[in-house]
């Protein structure tokens, strides 16, 4: 394994060269050192040191080292360049990438950067790529691949791709077009390396091939690289022409980004935050949830406020309020979470009444195996009287049913609105169960207890 | 985008032509589907059904079908293999995928299938990876990779890596060994494509090359490369020698697999379940959690029993008590989410100190948000007693900032411990920490009412 590590004493090191002002010695210490080290090293600086060093560094490795800086980093170091010093980095990037810096930074600066790019082509790309929404096919496209005409020959193709490939790092496939760029298929490149260079590209290339549209949704162009094993797919607009390609790596942050946002949905975080944010965007993304609780905390007040007429008979209901909202939240949230991942992976199958009947088998099945353990142990351990432990049992197992199905079915209701189902977790599905359940318990308890 | 469904009417007529045996029209069927669309396929076929395909197909495209299965599909499809035809499919596949399949199998159908695979190599090689542990670099590698001699020119190499290529689906790196096999460096296609064939490959190589140990953990591994980002990474063991290669699509199912088990762990459960697994395996993932957030429960009603005393003239206090411990579990879901991935970032930098003293500072600001929001609207809408108000709303600011701190540092302390810091989300911490909330709220509705 590669044992790159940056210390604390490595950090001192450079603060300690940046205020000396030695650039010999920087360069020389991060000369062997990869971009993204580089940039776990800038994040530990302060911003004046990280300007110092993107300033100081060559573009073609501080272009790479801007890509991997954490979005709020990279704003604030960007804020200390000039748009043409942003422009001289930007020009050393890969259009994709590109555009994905550019698209954060204000109108009047973008324009302004783009402006200062020198070549032609590659602003005209990235003016391009700014067009479309940054969660579609064409939000993750980039305009380098390798495209050679249908009517060439071997050799011709192998001419045209060397002077193409130097402006793309990675040679995943080669697109075939026709006259008209018309997306017709692609070719291997084992299969160029082992056929004669006078063979007609025509007679050699492998028409099966797979696109998306620039207007896909990213996370369908992630299911569909992911289902069929590509490594990189080619990217066509409305009329079929070929305008871009997508890579695996840019799926993987895609993939990872769905996962962190149901992950946070679920814990009840609304905003992608990390624990290093400050207090203030922590505030913004965690108290809109918390306030949403306190209002459920709201209802259950009053819920068991108009119960209050039971306490003088069977005070020890009310000791297993907490216990049954426990319940409830837990059983909604696992339904839920199971419920969403099938979601994303697309593989929900059979009708809702049969997935009802089994969410009520299953709930019903660990009802009461709880109810059992309620009844023995409880009865048991903390010696409450046997209506009461009666009623709690069999509240436990209704509110264990109700629960589960709410936890199953909201989700379901949600995505065929096309609302995200994620919304439906967490502290939704835990606030909502708490109140289900209390009044479900009470009910069940007047029913028997009749108070 | 690549419009392949598979359709209720499409299954119809794929049971109702295995029912006819008309092999003929299944083929043609079947003819330009992609296997992973037949494995989709086979999923909603009863198992007979699927073992009659899987034997009427071609090995070269179910191999890689039953790679796509899951695993409980696959299972029941191989059981109504024989071992011979078992090997017959291992031996289209990758080494990694081949090895992959045979681990799931008993140890005594391991050997029988390897001793029918015919290509020696190939059986070699299978056997050898599965030594390794699967989440280990061993694990997920494959032993096809293209390798030369730096003692080569590129003719030679050129040459050679047209045999090699042969048996490796797709070219990443070419990787450079000595005559010990000792890993030396790398060769960029690119190169390869533009520099002279009399040209030694000691003259051209990339001497820095990223590599990873045999017995490095996967999850290290999927992290150096994103870091880097790389598309394949070469494995050494011991000694230095080139052994195998992991490339990112394997990366990509250790990614997933890490942020579902995460997700799980958060919502309380404990496998990895779909929702289309039987009753009995959701419950064994599901019950464990139930039963302890039921213990769980139990403390609180003894708890509240406890302070049975103070009913009689804070009724309203156990109005509270749902209120307290949602908010309770919240904010520890919250915090603990957030640390969690902080860890899985190896994003958490700064002291144990200052954490603590910005989860303080974050709970009580979110704490006085919320305890204001409850005395005035609270106060409004529900009616209650000014004592009682200041009590829960005092409560409620230590139950936040207890809970966030149990939140942010349980994770913390697990990981250090070597424990899976995931085990200190969703019903643990909801659970404990509604045993401490409701523990506190009275203890201080004793210290400020005197009951």
């Amino acid at each position: 394994m590669m044992s790159f590590e940056v210390t604390t004493r490595y950090i001192d090191e450079i603060q300690q060269l940046i205020a000396d002002g030695n650039n010999e010695a920087i360069l020389k210490l991060l000369e062997e050192v990869h971009y993204a080290d580089i940039a776990e090293i800038i994040e530990d600086l302060t911003v004046e040191e990280g300007i110092y060093l993107i300033k100081l560094l060559d573009s073609d490795v501080t272009a790479d080292v801007i890509t991997e800086l954490d979005e709020d980093t990279r704003e604030k170091i960007l804020g200390g360049l000039s748009s043409k010093e942003i422009a001289e980095e930007i020009s050393e990037l890969d259009t994709d990438d590109a555009a994905d810096i550019i698209s954060e930074l204000t109108d009047q600066q973008q324009e302004e950067v783009i402006s200062h790019i020198e070549d032609e082509e590659h602003a005209k790309d990235i003016r391009d790529l700014l067009r479309y929404d940054e969660n579609s096919a064409g939000g993750l496209m980039a305009k380098e691949l390798i495209k050679v005409n249908e009517n060439w020959n071997v050799l011709t193709c192998v001419k045209e791709m060397r002077a193409q490939a130097e402006e793309v790092s990675r040679v995943h496939s080669i697109y075939v077009v026709d006259d008209n760029d018309l997306l017709k298929g692609r070719l291997s490149l084992k299969d160029l390396l082992t056929t004669s260079t006078r063979t007609a590209i025509k007679d050699v290339f492998i028409k099966k091939v797979d696109f998306v549209h620039v207007d896909d949704k990213a996370e369908d162009v992630a299911r569909i690289m992911q289902k069929y094993d590509l490594e990189a797919i080619p990217v066509v607009d409305k009329a079929g022409r070929l305008v871009g390609r997508i890579t695996i790596d840019d799926i993987i942050d895609v993939i990872k980004d769905e996962a962190e946002k149901d992950y946070q949905m679920a814990a009840g975080i609304s905003q992608d935050v990390e624990a290093d944010d400050t207090i203030w965007e922590l505030t913004r993304a965690r108290l809109p949830w918390l306030i949403l609780a306190l209002f459920g905390g709201f209802v259950s007040v009053s819920i068991l406020g108009g119960f209050s007429n039971a306490m003088t008979k069977y005070p020890s209901l009310f000791f297993f309020t907490p216990l049954i909202a426990a319940m409830a939240g837990n059983v909604g949230v696992q339904s839920s979470a199971i419920i969403l991942q099938g979601l994303a992976n697309d593989s929900l199958k059979g009708s809702w009444w049969k997935r009802l009947i089994k969410e009520i088998s299953l709930s019903l099945l660990n009802g009461l195996v709880l109810a059992a353990l309620l009844m023995s142990a409880g009865m048991y351990f903390l010696g409450f009287d046997i209506k009461v432990g009666l009623t709690v049992a069999v509240s436990l197992v209704s509110v264990i049913i109700i629960a589960s199905i709410i936890g199953t079915f909201v989700p379901i209701i949600l995505d065929k609105r096309g609302i995200d189902p994620a919304l439906a977790t967490g502290p939704f599905i835990t606030t909502s169960n708490d109140i289900f359940g209390i009044l479900i318990y009470f009910w069940i308890a007047k029913i028997i207890l009749g108070f």
